[in-house]
């Protein structure tokens, strides 16, 4: 199978500003925004801007430049939620759990004995989800 | 709490050549070797080989140089078990699932409805471990 990177999915509309999203970070070749149906309270994500469909088919150069803003939302979702440990997902092709079809790095917060919920489809409240991205914003800044 | 590295994690022992690993792939940057409890048939392990904890005490530059093997390990992967899917995950702290204190990617093949098996502590029989490296390593070259 031959992966295609598909122009309409859901991270690819929010890189064009098509849909919102409560963005973290921003740089040429990176956007940290939440996840909208977070499996812990803060979880993030840290998607390339270069499309492609996930790490598979993805340029090494995009990959090592993009890695480093990983690490740093990593450390500052550590601070911002006080959380105990710090989770990296990354899903290739659907039998690994992906189901958006753009790179994509998940950044959760873990607490000691509290397991992850599931991916489950629901939205997580607004207010929720600004509230946790300033937390970050000010993490990353301070 | 500061991170703090442990020269006697059992990464680091398999780095110096104190204990023997199945290794897929070495270079001036990095190692990739099986892991010796797969969740998964061909379940791989990428590290660098400068000393970490985690990613959250790691060298940006050094992540940079690391996550194009993780790519390769992966795309490999996928060809050497046929794999539908490929996850990457990435633990820091034990709150989140680390138990090796040196920075670690796990790339592990997934298979269309077969559930990823516990990291449960016991040893893949070491035959099995050698051909599954051995197919990496010729996926690797192909």
């Amino acid at each position: 199978m031959t992966a295609v990177y598909d122009n309409d999915n859901i991270f690819a509309k929010i890189l064009r500003g098509e849909i919102p999203a409560f963005k973290i970070y921003e740089d040429d070749d990176a956007l940290a925004f939440m996840d909208v149906m977070p499996q812990s309270p803060g979880h993030a994500l840290v998607i390339p801007k270069a499309p492609s469909r996930n790490l598979l088919d993805a340029d090494p150069e995009v990959l090592s430049r993009v890695i480093p803003l990983v690490r740093k939302i990593a450390v500052a979702s550590k601070v911002a939620f006080a959380a105990d440990g710090i989770q990296i997902a990354q899903f290739n092709e659907p039998a690994s759990g992906q189901t958006v079809y753009h790179l994509h790095f998940h950044i959760i917060p873990r607490f000691d004995g509290i397991p992850l919920k599931a991916h489950s489809g629901k939205m997580e409240d607004m207010e929720v989800l600004k509230a946790h991205c300033e937390k970050l914003k000010a993490a990353l800044s301070a």
